[in-house]
């Protein structure tokens, strides 16, 4: 039998229907350029795979390392920045460790808290100004000892961004910041205020969105060198496999590809908040991110209709605050000119 | 600040020196042939990359349970069987819930049950009758309530295995038995007693080792659904590449490979064990899996000695009971040649 912690718990689920227009996972439009992948697959065809890989990741550390500025001893690369992130709750958060968070925000959060046996503390707050509520989070800090803040900026699933100054504010109450940055390449003008190194902050970054490798699983963490060596103690050794590093690799070295890949979304996202704007009845909520969350009359029925026009959207209604929303990520402009189509004949 | 628990740990390490002759990771000698690299690099060049793997694993979940006679119901996939032991302890192990191994056993072991809170209780053994201490362990776990037991049996790193029943034992005392099965292809004539599947049983298994692919971190555990549901819980989402996954059910369609390459790992361990026990000086142990730790008479000197002479085994000195112990791997005839006669020049 499990512990009562985890059978109280309810799994991660993903509503599995199957759409000819794929905009329910925030994935990018643009796959890997093909000679991109021959080059990537040519380079570990060589290799042992027989052996394990490198056990600290160190190629794809340096690399990320040398595109941000930092060293590897900043850098921990993992298995898509998920398994970071539950490696740093398990670093920081001990049972009754108090763990502050705005809601709704990304399921995995919560649940990560409750496996940790952390005392789950969230701030609820409305998606409407497409603003963190970090005025809330810092009363709650200020009220707990040694409190631990998990948050993403741009926030999924609603989109919204910490106010200027937010991410300040909150490191310097003191709480150790787990700082998911997954969307942050898709803010207007390149990520906001890039976050110095710091004793009491981890930012979580992935391949998985703007470098669109969501398929191989590779995410990275950046600190300082003491809180990585410390986070080292958690994670599992080897959990990057060699082709995936290996791509990873190859994708940094490309980034002139993301970059234009990044620019594309940016605009179409611009275009399709302003046709959603147009469409009565319809609510999209401010978003810095690739993908918009929007109220609708009836969630679960939008639903099933964008999906009988073959859009496959994320029904987000069962999020506290988020009655009758969804979301869509924003795909090619043919993938956002189907769901634009979808969404306007479904009302 | 990490907390006080992960602070007082040691991190995994590995002493990163390289040699001609690798014995120091019980890796298969055997790489992947490369009309099947082709094949399965092929098979995903045409994939998008830039879509999340398969929510479930569901291909490789149906390949495993086909050749176990099982249903893809009983078996979780996942980024090698470390991602899965860590998932499972996550699920049984809280706070103070009594945990009884074998020591020495595979370090990560005590490590998951630290980070899990619980208590940590280990029974040590002397390696040198290759049987795991069975009586010990039922002891102890007769003593607390709603205890887990974690073992590997052959157990890594002293090669022994459970006694006849050992396992039933276990099992009828109630206690939740996590048994990795890691080694289980090296044990003469086959796995010995393959367990039904049993509400207090959940087994691990690795595509590292007898099938040789330690580079793609691919693993899987078997159980009810019962305990698949539950840990399903704990364990993330996606955490298999597409890539990893494919070449796993490759793997799993030419079991004939591993089969051959198992047997020749048998057959040289045998030839190995023997040419050991004719050496002054140098106590082997029983062993069942695909490597052999040994006694020397000074173990840092005979490590450096051997690396001198180009053979990197491991120094496993430092664990309980295995004072001045190595361990090497079983590795390809003229790896084990090589070996031999380093070791022979050596003393």
């Amino acid at each position: 039998m499990s512990r009562s912690a985890v059978a109280a718990m309810t799994a991660y689920t993903l509503d599995l229907r199957e759409a000819d227009v794929k905009l329910n996972q925030n994935e990018s439009p643009y796959d890997f350029p093909r000679e991109l992948k021959e080059e990537a697959l040519a380079r570990v065809l060589d290799r042992p795979w027989n052996l394990y890989p490198d056990f600290e990741s160190l190629a794809l550390r340096e690399a990320i390392a040398s595109a941000e500025g930092l060293t590897a001893g900043n850098i921990l690369a993992g298995n898509g920045s998920n398994e970071l992130l539950a490696a740093a709750v398990g670093t920081f958060v001990g049972p009754g460790t108090p763990v502050v968070f705005p809601r709704p925000a990304f399921a995995l959060y919560e649940k990560l808290i409750t496996i940790s046996g952390g005392l789950a503390l969230p701030v609820d707050f409305d998606p409407d100004s497409g603003l963190l509520p970090v005025d809330e989070m810092l009363a709650v800090i200020a009220a707990h000892q040694n409190p631990v803040s998990i948050l993403c900026s741009p926030n999924n699933p609603t989109g919204g961004v910490l106010p200027e100054n937010g991410l300040d504010r909150l490191l310097r109450s003191g709480a150790m910041v787990l700082f998911d940055r997954a969307y942050c390449d898709f803010e207007e003008g390149g990520p906001a205020g890039e976050p110095a190194l710091c004793s009491n902050l981890v930012t979580f970054r992935t391949f998985s969105k703007a470098f669109g490798l969501a398929s191989l699983r590779v995410g990275w963490l950046e600190s300082t060198a003491e809180n990585c060596r410390e986070i080292r103690k958690v994670k599992l050794p080897y959990s990057l496999n060699i082709i995936s590093e290996a791509i990873a690799t190859i994708a940094l070295g490309n980034r002139e590809l993301r970059d234009a890949h990044v620019a594309s979304i940016i605009a179409e996202r611009r275009r399709v908040l302003e046709a959603m704007r147009a469409i009565p009845g319809i609510t999209p909520f401010p978003t810095s991110a690739n993908f918009i969350a929007f109220r609708t009359p009836d969630a679960r029925r939008m639903f099933e209709a964008l999906l009988a026009r073959r859009v496959l959207v994320r029904d987000v209604s069962a999020y506290p605050r988020l009655k009758n929303c969804l979301r869509v990520s924003i795909g090619s402009p043919e993938q956002n000119d189907a769901f634009l189509d979808a969404l306007r004949e479904a009302l």
